[in-house]
């Protein structure tokens, strides 16, 4: 039966997706949970599709946990979730800069603890986490001492953003051989209550048009998160499918890397934004069409038990 | 006789455009100064062309001055200076709050004292200036109290600029109803020696890209520095001529006011960028192709003295 996309799954087209696909790629926030409380019925979904043989990864652009924190998190809300099966920007970053850019030095950071630690766990050294306030004048801050050690520089999420930090990163990125890595370009958080607070995008643009760069940059929509995932494990894209609550990056990250893409209305996109990309026929946009939408995962559930 | 773009003014030139206009808007850093020094020449040229009757403006994207401070540094530095001649984007975007957005409320502020001084002059109260250290986590800043009183952001140069005055910006801006300015785009600072820091724009894009918003900017190339100058002045066009080292800001501002433009080479640009915008006969860089340009604007002095 040919399908058009952004289809609604339900009735057999449930069934029928299932039989097509061995590997289930989640984004967590929004689409598993919200903040701090499971999706009614999520944990049972992928424990169910965990026992029905299907291998399950999460994929967040968040880089404020670790592995660990997720695994833990997820076990604490009742998924059965191992931390190998998580791939979070903070474990990415660190995969990229050791083993594609084969970084042989240190990295300054605009980010936090748990980005710190993954970058540590692949023997990566970091500098500059924590609070940086400004001190003196233009010239104190041209001429404030850089870490000779430092090749590349990486901008995750960091609460202490500072202009000495800017600063810095200007400085070590002027040096063309420095890397540049951004680990995502959302621009905001969602929190609960429609609430939002300022993204790693908005810090990754900053440092961006100080050093008048690019940066590579690893989350969703780029490739290299299904990448990792794909060396680790060999899986077929082709038999893959991305579940995400988000069109420019869940679902975009799906069409850019040939998997089956499933958006759910439990988190930041509403279905009339899908349908607008659909009814635009631009060729730009078409990537963010999903192949089917569900309200919530929950709606996976009775297929899953019959 | 018919003069292509980009000539060097020189010889009988310059007598025929010190003919032509009398008015001379400057850019000050690069031009007739760098840092602390007066470019050699530039007093006197400056003093002259007021003795010779012309008009003389002072026109700069710097926020981190008052209109007073920049006519001390002038005078100290033995230019003739008056503060009614300077307009910097600290007191040109207080000019539009006031008599342009014809603003009813306080200022939301991330930039220095200069910036808040030129407000408070203009009878507008700012919030906001000064260190804003975070504190808690995700939902202390998405609650973070607002004043209710403030309908514009403003975006200066702020050394101060933290992720909590980046998330105080993105809530209220929140608010449809709510102004957002931005004093310049300049992506860096230069100073001495090759030596640069972050420049406004960084700031001014990391709040856009949080806010989902573009900004308003004041400083050049937007015409509204020029229409600062007109309103007050009431100089033409047509008899002004704009003298500036950057092409993308200052000789920009002036194609697209009618100005005839006049590149110097003491500062940021050098002439084989003029050169490569008008070899490209691409329309959108036909703005940056001054009309003349000079190695210092030291070389009008002859001219000025015979």
């Amino acid at each position: 039966m040919a399908v058009s996309k952004c289809s609604r799954l339900s009735g057999p087209l449930i069934q029928e997706l299932l039989n097509s696909v061995d590997n289930f790629l989640f984004d967590c926030d929004g689409v598993i949970w919200r903040g701090d409380q499971a999706i009614p019925g999520a944990p049972e979904v992928i424990n169910l599709l965990k026992k029905n043989g299907k291998r399950v990864f999460f994929v967040t652009n968040n880089s404020t946990k670790t592995r660990e924190m997720y695994a833990e998190k997820m076990t604490k809300l009742g998924f059965q979730a191992k931390t190998e099966e998580v791939f979070g920007t903070a474990y990415c970053s660190a995969v990229f800069l050791k083993h594609i850019a084969k970084l042989d030095g240190k990295v300054y950071l605009i980010g936090g603890n748990a980005l710190s630690k993954e970058l540590q766990k692949l023997g990566i050294q970091t500098v500059g986490s924590g609070p940086d306030p400004v001190f003196g004048g233009q010239s104190d801050w041209a001429d404030v001492p850089l870490d000779p050690e430092v090749k590349a520089v990486v901008v995750g999420f960091d609460e202490h953003f500072s202009y000495m930090k800017l600063t810095k990163a200007l400085k070590y990125l002027n040096n063309a051989n420095c890397l540049f890595v951004g680990t995502n370009t959302d621009t905001r958080l969602p929190l609960e209550g429609g609430r939002a607070v300022p993204g790693t995008g908005c810090l990754v643009r900053a440092v961006e048009t100080a050093a008048q760069r690019k940066a590579q940059i690893i989350g969703k929509p780029s490739h290299f998160m299904f990448d990792c995932v794909v060396s680790e494990y060999g899986i077929d894209p082709a038999r893959t499918v991305m579940v995400g609550d988000r069109l420019d990056t869940d679902i975009l990250l799906g069409s850019n890397c040939g998997l089956k893409t499933l958006l759910t209305l439990t988190g930041v996109c509403h279905l009339d934004e899908a349908t607008a990309h659909q009814e635009s026929h631009c060729a730009e946009r078409t990537g963010m069409v999903p192949d089917y939408y569900v309200e919530t995962i929950a709606d996976l559930l009775p297929a899953l038990q019959g």
